[in-house]
């Protein structure tokens, strides 16, 4: 059986998740508390980290491998386009969302907010917070300006650059910390991804101790 | 012409280089003191990041991104196997050293000694030092660990995940931080990469401040 070690609200768990439900790839979802790190778990990962998935008999690591892989191996749907103008341009924003938005971002406002809470690493740090709050502003500022050129982030088909945006944003909006309201047709593009089949997985999440808010499953929110 | 705004010692930058080279497409390379941020450089990349390629009229960000779409779009060399497998090997390993490696250890030393006192943001934290120098280690280990099993990093051919290593590993290198006796089977595998005439571009690097040491233009090391 496969089978996928993450964390519920991991944005890279979620963009691996999200990549397996478009390709119709069954796995078992295997909670791991990469925070109580065993031999066991870096036995499966020497980088420590999830996502960690265990397809055909092999262990896999770092999302943005693991992704193409699956692109390369199971052609339905395509989720990595054949052009290389578009490649680049959706290899560039799925680095811009992975490092720059979670760098200034998701780490500030996700991490300070549950992360800190489920490793006993203590509270949110409020300069972080305000910090992420604002720069998560300018971020989708970027991505509107693109989908306003653009019927999605790379170009005028769903790439795993959206996949990748959305696995990010979801998270967020698990904790309530994304305006919907700042631009339509960001909302409108969440909107599309968020019915999708593939993300009812994401919407199914409970987190102990932070339970989402109504909006959160709303395909109408 | 084709321009790459660049910092030399940084090791994204290196690894576009590298690239570049391998590909033989010429290229001005234009220093951009990324510290001193002026509107023409976010213009130029929203990201605030180097390196910026100017290829063909068009401007590149991200290095991963860029060097797979000059792969993609000048085929010879090949720097990205055609089988997934090795595709999949190769960007697992090419995220561990500008994301782990990067964080670990590049970060603990290079910023600390060499761009902390370029940006006159203050002295190296010792703290940081100590750990780069020790996490440095560890991460030799695991590439004699590979290199015991395969002649490069992901498998019987050169890589781009070879070009990342090696991007990392001679900016440290400019600054006396690889311990090569550590273990033959690395020493070897630079050896082999810093003979090559794509090599000659990074050993021609001179840091004002920071003269680099004999050994590291040195093919016999």
């Amino acid at each position: 059986m496969n089978r996928l070690y993450h964390v519920p609200l991991s944005p890279f768990c979620r963009k691996v998740r999200l990549t397996l439900a478009e390709k119709k790839i069954e796995v078992e979802l295997v909670e791991e508390r990469y925070w109580e790190q065993g031999q066991d778990f870096l036995r499966r990962n020497p980088a420590g980290k999830v996502p960690i998935l265990r397809l055909n008999g092999r262990l896999l690591s770092e999302s943005q491998a693991i992704c193409e892989y699956i692109d390369e191996t199971v052609l339905v749907p395509p989720l990595v386009p054949r052009d290389p103008e578009l490649r680049y341009e959706m290899r560039r924003l799925c680095t811009w969302f992975d490092d720059k938005f979670h760098q200034e971002v998701t780490s500030k406002l996700l991490y300070e907010r549950v992360n800190k809470k489920l490793t006993k690493e203590g509270y949110p740090d409020s300069k972080n917070v305000k910090s992420g709050s604002s720069k998560i502003k300018y971020h989708l500022d970027y991505m509107a300006w693109l989908l306003d050129r653009r019927s999605w982030l790379a170009g005028d088909v769903m790439t795993l650059a959206d996949l990748t945006a959305a696995a990010h944003l979801s998270s967020l909006d698990y904790i309530s910390d994304v305006d919907w309201h700042r631009h339509e047709v960001v909302k409108d593009w969440y909107a599309k991804i968020k019915s999708r089949p593939s993300f009812r997985t994401l919407l199914a999440d409970q987190v102990p101790g932070f339970p989402p808010p109504r909006q959160y499953t709303d395909l109408d929110f």
